[in-house]
């Protein structure tokens, strides 16, 4: 069935329908001049509401209970959501968690917290119980929403939770909660809740997945949501003829600031609750699908995926998370699929700098333009202006603390990457001497040691804990990553250091074959490894050609899909070999 | 020659090349916390000459000494001006006066002003002297560049006149004036330049052409006319691969802010002196044109040229000014131009709304979808909503003063289109009786009468002054004009009040005939008055259908290209009929 005739097919529950002539604003806070309104990224849903009534908005199809909603019939479900927030005792500034994956309730939650002027905590899915009770600890979160396949992860939960089956339908207590926050309103609609006077008020609190320690919590702000999603619907050229497809989780970052851009552009999202790359092939290849974004690992799935063809329009794919390797890019374009390579942390909204391509590149071999492609580029129209600076450990004797000197713009010297301006995150929750820590100079420092290039743009080396320092050289895992992924047999790699007797250091891989290769090496893993050595060792300088090669059946991931290398360096220091 | 060939052989002076490895960011202002950096319309440009430095940005080729700059290049010549601007002894807020016609002078003005934290004042070259002379006057500008063919307007001036010969070449006034700025720079480059640390410092300051009494000054701001751009980029679905001409002059209204759209999206400009039609279709077919702004009767004008034929790429015309009538949006639409109709004042930086075509809309007839495309649509997405109010004279006794009432979203009540926010000026220059007057109950007053549909589309009827009283009823000028223009022999209509002895005001239409038409009418104009009055009775009530016709030779209009209704006005009540 088409989206359209499952469209009009579906019955919302009555409390979803808005009344006639709704009046799709916010309220103006009193005493602004007539110059200035505030930026609020949730006004462009309310856009969209009004302009495009009866657009598809978002499209939940892969699920026992399938939803679809309008604008204005998701609009509507927005202002229920913020005065259920409201009718439930939420004040503004308050936490409040969702733990879901992709699915019409987390992204009516990130739009509606913002009406009842709430903090919004997506909490991943993929973390443990315990990483979930530190989460609603720390956040402080005064309800709960939570997605029926995760109910168990806040059992025994100290504050009020409602539990999501998911299902669009009477009966559900998501649906429930909508339907009662509707009646709350006693029809007072938008006109009825509050819009922040202030810009700059918290916005979200997203956790980071760091490999190591505690999580931290990022927040940000309305104003950053909106010019980070701007940003984002311009870098992707998103437009009303859009379809985003929802494979990056929600909960990862806000979603890269994508459930804003979706509705500045005025485009249709389909919501997947898992990474299923036989559902993804389905509608990139039935659903008119235009954009998704994904970090590498998830597009490797995507194209080695056997349903994988040719697209008759063009995809546009945004990857970040780490540099696609030339190998992928090639293989995305054979099927039509246009990398968008950007790079981010959660502190910087996600994405913030963009490989902007050059026309120049075309005629340049297909290994040199890939290498250009894999670099980070350059800052977001709406983010200030980056800078690559010498690690604050090894500034010269005698410099003041804290001074930031740029590193030289050579393309050799390596510096951490720093970010300010309004896609820089407010701070750390709860966690002064962290933040204060993060932003020593005036700048968030990333920890991502990149190059500078001439032409301004940057190219990260490793994150500073994954260099390796081999013989006394630096080596650069990521550079040695790539050049690995070139083997034919290679699906994926990640490289590690290992102490070495001799040489302080000395990387090892860790390789994922392709299926076929898998085949071709069975029980041959040390042939295998000399070949790829052998590979590598025309590539590469001595010191970064790896010592050890493992050939394994999977990499460790965390839950946002980055390679846990914490894991492999200890793999690497117990193996055998 | 193609724009190519002729960047490569053109030659720009020496002081135009910037230095090696220059650092194109301008810095950061002291004391703001990280996450936030004040919105700049400037830094759009420095990212076009890092990101592209070798693009086209500037093509002004229909010229004795045509010129060509790349982004790089541009960026280092708006650099020197600011730095001329800073040895002129221009402080920050400090007015400086450009008159000229698309070229780069102006283009340059329009950054290196902000760069210098001047407030740029640009002056219509189809004023009187007596106006210009004003305008000097009254925004006390400290310095005047003029294009020389406009330098008879600031003669005797009595403050500092550099002229520019348009030539790009040593030896011009302008090229020694930023050349010399470049010296004075000691190549302390951007990072010598200063950032306003408030984005809301005055930007621009951008005199009315109102039809009636003296000119104002409006005043815009730096986060305006950021956000203004992006809207503009994004309404127009801007690009790297866009070419954006220049027939709307720059002078008017900051170029609607097109200047910064223009380089958000790092698109290609191409400057023209003059509304010629032949070089706009040189330039259509052959230079790559995607995008063009203008008025209706620019837009009737282009259709009707003898060199207008389908284009095999299409083009995007924004319109504004007046609602394009159905005739001219089929013949728009058969040239393969694709009108993105917006509408806004030079108080709401240009364009501010847009109508918003609807996939329904396919299956009307051709009438009735240019009924709905001419309507003025709803508020851009980075403007806070409009809203249409009961104008302030006409409220029910006893309403407290500068109280704003809605009128019903019924498509007939008449009210005024309002709007705030970041897309509204800062107010009138050194006019604090004019601003508070205009912002009245915390809303500017546009003086456009319009009705609201239920869809929140807001139709203008008229000028509140253009409104004609007959028989007691309401008649929209602007209605009878686009009836009266489906008449198959009507190149250009427009209708004004004249008295009657009987029913107060009746219409009067004064008709420009297409050039066959007006062969086939000639001598014969009563009887073609008697078929355009036959044609109206069918579309309009009796009060509305024209008590006169005259049929003219040209429609007198403003430099900005606006019918002058009080001109007409007067020829009315003058006429023997």
């Amino acid at each position: 069935m088409s989206f359209r005739a499952a469209l009009s097919a579906f019955r919302p529950t009555p409390e979803s329908i808005p009344p006639p002539n709704v009046n799709l604003t916010l309220p103006v806070p009193a005493g602004l001049p007539v110059h200035i309104h505030p930026l609020n990224p949730l006004e462009f849903l309310l856009r969209g509401a009004q302009i495009y009534p009866d657009k598809l908005a978002i499209a939940h199809p892969d699920v026992p209970y399938p939803s679809f909603y309008t604008y204005a019939v998701w609009a509507q479900r927005v202002q229920n959501f913020a005065y259920g927030l409201i009718q439930a005792g939420i004040r503004p500034g308050d936490r409040v968690a969702v733990i879901a994956p992709n699915s019409p309730m987390i992204a009516d939650a990130m739009q509606g917290a913002i009406g009842a002027r709430a903090i919004l905590t997506t909490v991943n899915t993929r973390l443990t119980k315990a990483e979930v009770d530190y989460i609603l600890e720390h956040s402080g979160s005064k309800l709960i929403f939570v997605d029926h396949e995760y109910a168990d992860l806040v059992k025994g939960a100290k504050v009020p939770v409602i539990v999501c089956s998911d299902t669009g339908r009477a009966g559900d207590a998501y649906e429930e909660f909508l339907s009662a926050g509707r009646r709350s309103s006693r029809e007072r609609g938008w006109q009825g809740l509050e819009m922040d006077a202030d810009e700059n008020a918290p916005s979200c609190l997203n956790y980071t997945s760091g490999t190591t320690g505690r999580p931290k919590g990022v927040l940000t702000t309305l104003r950053g949501t909106y010019l980070a999603a701007i940003a984002n619907a311009f870098e992707a050229q998103m437009n009303k003829e859009s379809t985003y497809l929802w494979i990056l989780p929600m909960f990862h970052a806000a979603g890269w600031t994508y459930p804003w851009s979706v509705t500045f552009s005025f485009s249709t999202q389909i919501t997947l609750r898992t990474v299923d790359n036989t559902l993804i092939w389905k509608h990139m290849l039935h659903s008119a699908v235009t954009h998704y974004c994904g970090a590498p690992t998830v597009q490797i799935g995507i194209v080695n995926h056997p349903h994988a063809k040719q697209l008759t329009r063009p995809v546009r794919a945004i990857i970040a998370g780490a540099a696609p390797t030339a190998h992928l890019l090639s293989e995305l374009e054979k099927l039509n699929i246009l990398p968008v390579h950007v790079y981010g942390l959660t502190e910087t909204y996600g994405p913030f700098t963009r490989n902007y391509p050059q026309d120049a590149w075309q005629s340049l071999s297909a290994a040199e333009r890939a290498r250009l492609s894999a670099r980070q580029g350059h800052a977001f129209a709406t983010s200030a202006p980056l800078r690559v600076v010498h690690p604050l450990a090894d500034l010269p004797p005698g410099t003041a603390p804290g001074t930031l000197l740029d590193v030289p713009k050579d393309g050799k010297t390596v510096g951490e990457i720093v970010a300010r301006g309004n896609i820089t995150m407010l701070g750390y929750f709860k966690d002064q001497a962290a933040t204060d820590h993060a932003f020593e100079g005036g700048y968030f420092h990333s920890g991502d040691l990149a190059v500078w290039s001439a032409d301004g743009s940057v190219a990260i080396q490793d994150r500073s804990k994954d260099i390796i320092i081999s013989g006394g050289e630096n080596a650069s895992s990521l550079a040695i990553e790539q050049e690995l992924s070139s083997h034919p047999d290679v699906l994926e790699v990640s490289v590690v250091a290992r102490e070495h007797p001799k040489w302080g250091e000395r990387p090892m891989a860790f390789v994922l074959l392709h299926a076929a290769s898998a085949k071709k090496w069975a029980g041959k893993h040390a042939e295998f490894a000399a070949d790829l050595k052998r590979h590598a060792r025309g590539r590469l300088p001595g010191f970064a050609t790896p010592e050890w090669v493992a050939v394994v059946k999977e990499l460790p991931k965390t839950s946002t899909g980055k390679i846990l290398k914490t894991s492999l360096r200890k793999r690497a220091a117990l193996a055998k070999l």
